[in-house]
C-alpha cells in the first residue's frame, strides 16, 4: 500500500476495471492497481475524471489535493473510511489530560533525541546535558512542566550550536528574525511543513488537533508536533553547515523593517540542499530499514496513527 | 447560504472569478455566486473541473459526491473546514455519558411528539398515553432506560395504528418482515436514509458517531438518530394510508424465503407518494416558516450541529 503522488501538470486521473491509470496529453504514462494504492495526492492542475472519482471513493482510496505552492487545499474521503475513526479518537485522545501528555511526551522525547544525536554528531560537550533531560520528559506530570523542560532543553542545544558556530551573543528567538541565523532557522523550518502536512492529510490525521502544541491562531497544532524530530537533522544540521560559508559573503541578507530577510539566492540554496537530503536514504529507527527522508514523515504520521488507537508508543524516527 | 445539488448527467461544473457554472453539453445551464454556496452535492456522472476544484476548496465550499442509486460515496473537504472542529465535537459530545444521554433525550422527545401527533390526526385514545411518557423521557438517567421509554412508547403506538387499521393479532416487528404491514414498514423507514444522510454529508457531521444509536455492523448510527422524528410523519402516515387500499389486492405482497417482499409496482407507488412528500410544503416548528418537506432534515441536521457545538436543544420538527 502506498501513497501515490501526480505532479504532472495537466495530467487526468481514469479508471478502468481494478486499475487507476494517468494520462498525459492523451497518452497512458502510469497504471497502478487499485489495490495497492492507499491515498492519491494531486499537486496543482490534475484532473481526476468523474467516473475515477466514483471508482476510487467506492474503492476507499482517498485523494489530497495541493496547490503548486505546496499548500494543502483539501481531502476527498470516501464514507466511512476508518481515517474518520481515527480523527474522532485523536480528538478524543487530545481531550484526555492523561492519553495527551503520555503522547506530548514522546514528541519532546523524540526531539531531544534527534538533537542530541546532532550535538554528538558535531562532538559537543553538551550531549550529555541534553541527555540527561530525558528522564525529566518521562516524568513530566503537565503539559506545562513537559513544555518547560522542553525549553530548557532548547537552551542548551541552542547554545551548543552557537558554541560550535563561535557565536558569542547570539540567542535563538523566533519570529521577526533579528539576526541572519535566526532568519536561516525559521526559514528551514516553514520548508518543513510541506512534507509534514502532505504526511498528515495522506494518513488522514486532523491537522489542527495537536498533543504538544495547541491549535492558536489557525496553526496546525499537530504538523507542529510532527515535525519536532525533523528540526534538527533536517534544518539544523544543513543550517550548521552552510552558516560559516554564509557569513563570509556579506550580500547574503538584508535587514527590513520587518527584521532579518534571506536573499533570494540563499533561499534557493536552502531549498535545493533540502529537497536534495529528502530524496537521501536513512536508517529509519523503528524498522532499522533504509528509507528515503521524505518518506519518514509518512511513516511517523502513521506511528502516531497507530499511538491513537491503540495507545501504543511512538518511536523515534531517527 | 444553500447547499447546491447537481443532478444533470454528463454537466461540467466550472468556476470563472466569484462564480460557479454548471454545463450541459457545452452550454451554460446555472450560474451561482460562490458566496451563496455553502456545499454542492453531485449526483453521478457530475464532472468537476480540477481549477474548480481548486477554487471551490480555496474559497471553503465542500463537495459531497453521491451515487445514482442516492448512495453517498464521499465528501471532498477544505483544510480546516469548520465541519472538522464539529466532527471533533460530535466524538466528544458522544464520549462524554452526561452530553451523550441530552442529545438522545431529545432525539426519543421528538420521535414521541411526532408519534403523538399521527395518532392525534387520526384521533386515536392512545394519543394522551403516549404524551404521558414524555416527562419519563425528560427524566431517564441512562441510555438503557431511555430506550426501554422508547420501546414503550413504540408499543403503544404501534397498538393504536392496528387498531386504526383493524389488524387484530398484527404486531410491529423489523427485518426479515414477516407480514405485507411490516415490508411496507420497513420499506419507507429504507426510504428515509437517502435525504437523510445527504443532509448529514452537506452539513459535515459524521454519519456514523449517533447518540441514541451505537455504530453497530457499519450501521451510520447518526442518520438512523436524524430519521427518528421522520418516521411518524413521512412513512407511518403513508403507510397508514396506503394499506387499506394495497390490502384489497392480494397480488401486492409475495411470500419468498426470506420474509415478505412488496411488489415493484407497490414499491414504485411507495417511492412516488415518499418524493412527492418530500417537495411539498409544511411548517417548520422552530422557525414557523413553511419549507419543502425534503429540507427539514437539512435544517434538523444543523440544529444537531448548533446542539453540538453550543450545548443547547434540538427542537420538534414537526
Amino acid at each position: 500500500m502506498r501513497i501515490l503522488h501526480v505532479t504532472e501538470q495537466g495530467s487526468t486521473i481514469r479508471t478502468t476495471g481494478e486499475c487507476l491509470e494517468i494520462f498525459v496529453d492523451g497518452l497512458p504514462v502510469l497504471t497502478a492497481g487499485l489495490h495497492t494504492l492507499e491515498a492519491l495526492v494531486l499537486h496543482g492542475a490534475v484532473q481526476l475524471t468523474a467516473p475515477a472519482a466514483s471508482r476510487l471513493l467506492a474503492a476507499g482510496i482517498p485523494s489530497v489535493y495541493v496547490g503548486l505552492d505546496g499548500r494543502l487545499k483539501g481531502r476527498l474521503e470516501p464514507i466511512g473510511h476508518p481515517a474518520a475513526r481515527l480523527r474522532s479518537a485523536q480528538a478524543l485522545a487530545a481531550a484526555d489530560p492523561v492519553r495527551r501528555l503520555a503522547i506530548a511526551r514522546e514528541i519532546v522525547r523524540n526531539k531531544l533525541t534527534a538533537q542530541a544525536r546532532l550535538l554528538r554528531a558535531l562532538r559537543r560537550p553538551e550531549t550529555s546535558a541534553l541527555l540527561a533531560l530525558i528522564p525529566r520528559v518521562r516524568a513530566a506530570e503537565t503539559l506545562d512542566e513537559l513544555r518547560g523542560t522542553e525549553g530548557w532543553a532548547g537552551r542548551i542545544y541552542f547554545s551548543a550550536l552557537r558554541a560550535h558556530l563561535s557565536l558569542a551573543g547570539w540567542r535563538r528567538a523566533r519570529r521577526p528574525a533579528r539576526d541572519p541565523l535566526n532568519a536561516l532557522f525559521n526559514y528551514g523550518y516553514a520548508l518543513l511543513m510541506r512534507p509534514a502536512i502532505l504526511a498528515v492529510a495522506a494518513v488522514g490525521l486532523d491537522p489542527y488537533q495537536g498533543f504538544l502544541h495547541h491549535a492558536t491562531r489557525g496553526q496546525p497544532a499537530f504538523v507542529l508536533d510532527l515535525i519536532e524530530e525533523f528540526r534538527a537533522p533536517l534544518v539544523d544540521l544543513l543550517v550548521v553547515r552552510l552558516y560559516p560559508t554564509l557569513s563570509r559573503d556579506t550580500g547574503w541578507f538584508e535587514q527590513t523593517e520587518a527584521g532579518t530577510r534571506l536573499a533570494l539566492d540563499v533561499r534557493k540554496r536552502l531549498i535545493a540542499a533540502f529537497e536534495s537530503r529528502l530524496s537521501r536514504a536513512t536508517r529509519y529507527r523503528p524498522t532499522g530499514r533504509r528509507e528515503e527522508v521524505g518518506r519518514l514523515f509518512e511513516l511517523q504520521a502513521r506511528a502516531f496513527a497507530r499511538a491513537i488507537r491503540t495507545g501504543g508508543p511512538v518511536r523515534p524516527a531517527w
